[in-house]
């Protein structure tokens, strides 16, 4: 089966009737007409069908290696260099219909599976494993163009260093029993991005588990027995595009995850009980490696897009002759070029892993990962600094169509902008850095792959540091 | 007649029927009950009744020069040094009524209008000045205990350094013309900060003025003919104190004022057509001196229920014990202690101004005013970094009353809160640092007094350097 | 006997003839002649001298309660807020000898074992503590005004966090027998500053012991039998104060002290074998507001002096007009200023202590010891950021002696200043910032009252947040 | 002529006995042997030898066009991106000879003639340009190994926006008079470094010339009548590699030029009285590529040395379990893999210039020459913050010879060091960064392509920003 299309994501996903709670009260009536979820399934509705414009087809599909058709080419095993070139341009061209506001475009999940899939073979004997789980569910998912979620973060309960949960009742998800059908799964999850609106929930660990009943992976249809999703407050305040450029768009929606008693059937279970496979699985597997440079691809397009934010800025209010504004307009390229640089060097120094998949040199992509939430956040503080209080001179669209329009007109034109171009770039600023919709941004930036003290820590003990130490070693030698 | 009521305040305002559009549409009906206004009344409306609590009275008020009635403190001419620290007692008594989250409580506007009065001497003699329109309206304002917001930023149609508005209809608002009632103003001002809810608005420069039509200062009342107050967004996003337990409450609003040929009547003009006065007057009066021992009373209010709330997150999720936690809340106790000592010695050496009034150490005020912008946003960055994944895990209360709360009480559980009191926790957080208000509050405290860059510039040619070049000097003298 | 002279001082210390090795070799002869020493005695042998300065006895002095003498007022027991504003007096009085680069000058030790003595009845009835030996040393030191140092940190073996040393011969100093003269001492300890031109040197532990043979105190001469001072590479480079302004006059040396054997006389022994008073009596004395309270006094001198170049810098080369060059001059100008409101804050917030003296409120001195190891190092980057490659073009004296001189003169005349003033400027500016003391300096004052991580560290846990954490509490009860 | 070695280079330089002035008396004797220049001279001649290194001279030189001979590579004019690759590896085989402590390695300046030969073309035609002469010298250079130094700044007199000289005696350096044997050249230029140390001296500007006079470009012998170059103070403080391991071997030394009626002979005028030549030719021409690529190339090296002392230190006192330990040596790693993403990403989009010489992408090394500046100083923080006291705690190697070694050995004993292996490592830390020589080494990464605020309007200014901006403009068109 091709590449699927935005109606058919929209009507499956429509069909599933998947518990989701907003505000206090399930989601009936069609999912994809919710007033919180519209914009966003739309958006990505965009994507898929990017999937079938002609000019576009190369760009964003491949040849499916068991049926031909043309598949995402999301689930590409990359085999050589130029597979991940192509990897990259295909996220970069998702990324372009929504300037890599989506974290969770398809190519994220799409990504990550078909990485479990190319290293099912580390889990070939291991106790409780099904490798053939794994790559028959990538292989469905690949063919009938699945879109997914995930979740491997437990509640944040205690965050003391020697804390471990020891309750009746769980909190984190667990495996409380196995039947013939399959395990059942109860507890709860945090945060499923886009929970709810997808297919399908994919559900493993993301390393250091010490409790056997939380070492597991699976994935279930989002519509499964006993599965609920409780969202946050929605931050999308509005459908005028003109008000809420972004968040009317593209904001993706976090939701916890509760199993009560969820049957997982044995076909969909990767592995379970095993807690050293629950703890290394992701770091043999090409995992890291691939969703790294899904997600760095990514934040190289919305880093231009803020870019191009804050260079509207400086033009409509003309402030380009300020030393401070050049240099803070710079910090943004040297940014924006650093992680050119990065994504090009992991290409460049590429390998081939022990199943024979091509994988983008890890380090530099973890470079990548340790710079991205540092600076982020300094681009909001940017466009605050640049925007002042511009920011806050923001009346809506519908006092643009109102009579005083024409005092709009007047008082709000700008050097190079008439008073509604002018309004419309600011509330696009405003949305980015100051609406509920971008500090959420923000924030998923700043923790995108994990704490960053933590992602430091591995970035230290993982590089090898030795030939430096003995440079220091030989030259302290010498007379 | 005494200091005001709550009761007296919002029947006052909603007498006015001030021309105020938002979202496309004039406000009908009483104002104090249009959904973007009515928490933020409501919040004012506690502040004038604390005046008349009477474990407060003498801490809230004074007995007036003029008719001995109980009038509010921040309408007090300190002559000592105790009568700044009364103003403090006073400034800070307020603000805890919410937690300095209002920039604009009446202390601010009264004390401006206070030390504009203080300083009317000044204007004695020279061309176009009426300095006892000034005092008689200080004394109006005092006795009425009228409420005020005030302009004084042109709007920002193109910031480089030469430019100079050159058109036929006045962008800035200016003087068109004058005549026997008075002088007539045409054009706009930005951005006016609880525009619309106040009894007047005083309008003034903040120097830097070359074209004579600007060199004014006036206060006329809110309904005035031609006046119109446009609104940007409202974001109030509803009146749920467990959802929104800021914005619900606080959001003061910023509009855009339009002058439509508005007469101020010369009984309410304090100058015009004066150039060098208008630059100078600010600079010379104890306007910023005490302006800014407002703003900096506040502001330590605001910073101690920051480390309450980041002390919260830290007790609730138990995270104590980790360096990079102590570091970050030890950052914020610093600017704390910071801000504090400041206003002290602000007030250890304060001095009697030529007009016989006592100021606060305007030096060490200008320093706070360039520290606090700084750190305030990183106030923000802690909490969201030690925040993390919580900030987004809210349900709304609605939630909370439905049936599944059951859920979130078992999986919203925290180390020493149960869910509900998490929650609430990490929604007020939230709403301070990340809603469209929070980050609002952010821009307000970055830009409280003006341009950062302006303000380093402006500290450092007032600061005398020269005893310490001339250390350097002796020194190198020295064999 | 009233305060020292500054030949005295000298000629004591040159008496000792304590053993101190130096690049290899034991120091023979008079030290005060001695290259690595000689400057900085004679700073030291002025601040003496200040104390007969006709128009300062009443700053420098105080008549000393057992006889009468006009002793140094670095000893005074502070007993009300004035004494402690006269403290800060005679300090800064001292620090303006020599701008505050002389961080061991004698107030510093005097005044640590004035508040030891202070609170000396702390001791009184616990075992193995003798507090009249305390309190009789520190008489004897007051009158005789003698010069001290001190050593408080073990060698820096191993950091990790469980290490305890292990060995048969110690590596830190500790007890290895007692007999009837007092107690013995072996192994060695850190970094004594000013070790070896002291005439005592004060041996306690900061803290955190956990074997008994190191829980002690007691000071001895030094020249003490078996008592060596190791020197590290002295920085002081010639002794032209046109080249060396800084390095040539206040060089203080740092030593490691070794103990082999060293008899320490019973009357000598403050304590010794005691855990509990060795990890307590540092913190309930007045040891640190005191101490904290001297060095904060100094440093504010010291950035006077700091500004005070970069504003030489600034006229020189005439780079006032860029607004990076204020932005950067007010960061200095913001840190003096702060510097100063927290010593302010330190004694309008002062209390008695429970023995009757009166300590500078330590919470706000911990502000600033937290907040001066931060920005120093930024003063000396904003130098070099400033002074450019004129921190380069710096020849010597000797090249101004010499017959190029006139080449000099044209070629490195500044806007402000002739050749010779210039390089001066820039000199000191560079043994400030750049030369082998400069950096000491800046080293110095980072870790001034230790590791910047374990004092804010500190300062969370010692800080009351509860009163803000209950202001969140009542404020989320509030409907 | 084969590539130099390095006797060749010490007894050319030796022959020359060019005018250096140093402390305030003319060098007399061999250059070579005089304590200032000695260390640098034998480093500089090790790495001419490695050109005659069997194992190296594919790495280090190539056939010359003109004459076959084995030249040095950094004379290679590149063609094609493996030509890059090349230099590359030459950069970083030199810069490994001395850690890339060495700003002036023979290659830099090599590397900027290349690339002027390279362009030359530009100048044909042009007014007073002779093309041919830049050629020659490259050709003649490369033939025969000459080692080059560099000036291009104008004495410091006054940094003010609008300051042009305008005095009888020039400062800055100009045209004077031509006649029929050349140009004639009087006044100054700043810095020269390895002024003196080299056989010839390139001499240009940086462009923004306004004054005709200074409008030129040549290069004459070191020796050359009238010519005298002025050292700053010597930072070799010993010759011993124990106790100055980088400073006995790597101190560069900084000089001020004076030109004194100095000839140029014809054959050596590049061009002169051009002013557009002046300020244009660097733009146009591929020396800043080809130069940033060898900065760029060389800095790396350094990084990983700094990495390498870092992890020493930690690895030496056992500091490797810190969180805040493990971020800071991250932070190296970051800057370090960035480093090497710019420069691959630099020649992956490398491209071919007008006159057919391969340049690399000049915008990529920009971003590195922005960014640098800015991280090194943080390397030598971090390295203080680590080191600590240690860095203090440093006795001589005489010290270590002496008696008392035995004491050393015990007290200064580390974790995974010894005593004399633990000195050593940190007093290179302290070389590296504490050291006279060490903090010219920070100034001169900091200025090393000039003021890092100019580097960042430049790069504002010639970054394409319009692709962004226009998707701005696009985003915000559609519906």
């Amino acid at each position: 089966m091709p590449a699927t299309t935005g109606n058919n994501y929209i009507e499956r996903i429509d069909q599933l009737k998947t518990r989701i709670w907003i505000d206090g009260a399930p989601v009936t009536g069609k999912i994809s007409e919710h007033p919180a979820f519209q914009g966003v399934m739309k958006s990505q509705a965009t994507l898929y069908d990017l999937q079938h414009n002609k000019s576009l087809k190369e760009v964003m599909t491949y040849q499916s290696p068991s049926t031909g058709d043309h598949v995402g080419l999301s689930f590409l095993q990359p085999k050589t260099k130029e597979d991940l070139t192509k990897r990259r341009a295909m996220i970069q061209q998702w990324a372009l219909s929504n300037n890599g506001m989506m974290g969770r475009s398809p190519d994220y999940m799409n990504t990550m599976l078909t990485a479990f899939a190319a290293s099912a073979e580390f889990l070939r004997g291991k106790e409780n494993c099904f490798p053939e789980n794994i790559v028959n569910f990538y292989e469905c998912a690949r063919e009938k163009d699945l879109s997914m979620t995930h979740t491997f973060i437990d509640p944040q309960v205690n965050r003391a260093k020697f804390y471990f949960e020891d309750t009746d009742e769980p909190v984190a998800a667990k495996v409380i029993k196995k039947n013939k059908e399959g395990i059942v799964v109860k507890g709860a999850r945090l945060l499923a991005t886009q929970g709810g609106i997808t297919d399908e929930i994919v559900v493993f660990s993301a390393g250091g588990i010490q409790d056997k009943a939380k070492g597991f992976a699976f994935s279930i249809p989002s519509n499964s027995n006993g599965l609920t999703f409780v969202c946050r407050d929605s931050f999308v305040e509005g459908d005028s595009s003109f008000n809420y450029p972004l968040s009317s768009r593209f904001e993706e929606m976090d939701t916890i995850v509760i199993f009560d008693n969820v049957l997982v059937p044995w076909e969909r279970v990767f592995y379970y009980d095993n807690i050293e496979v629950s703890n290394s699985f992701m770091a043999v597997s090409s995992v890291l490696p691939l969703t790294l440079h899904q997600a760095v691809s990514r934040q190289i397009i919305k880093t231009e897009f803020v870019l191009g934010i804050v260079q509207s800025i400086i033009d409509t209010i003309n402030i380009t002759e300020y030393h401070h504004v050049q240099e803070k307009a710079s910090e943004i390229i040297v940014a924006l070029e650093t992680m050119k640089a990065l994504v090009i060097k992991s290409e460049v120094e590429a390998n081939i892993d022990e199943w024979g998949f091509m994988r983008p040199d890890q380090t530099t992509l973890q470079i990548a990962i340790n710079f991205f939430p540092r600076i982020y956040p300094r681009f909001t503080e940017i466009i605050q600094l640049l925007g002042a209080s511009g920011l806050m001179a923001i009346p809506t669209e519908n006092t643009f169509k109102s009579i005083i329009r024409k005092d709009l007109d007047q008082y709000l034109q700008a050097k190079s902008r008439n008073a509604e171009d002018r309004v419309k770039i600011f509330r696009l600023a405003w949305d980015l850095t100051m609406s509920s919709f971008g500090t959420r941004e923000t924030l998923y930036e700043r923790f995108f792959f994990g704490d960053p003290l933590k992602l430091s820590s591995h970035l230290y003990f993982s590089y090898d540091k030795t030939p430096y130490v003995n440079r220091v070693k030989n030259f302290l030698r010498k007379e």
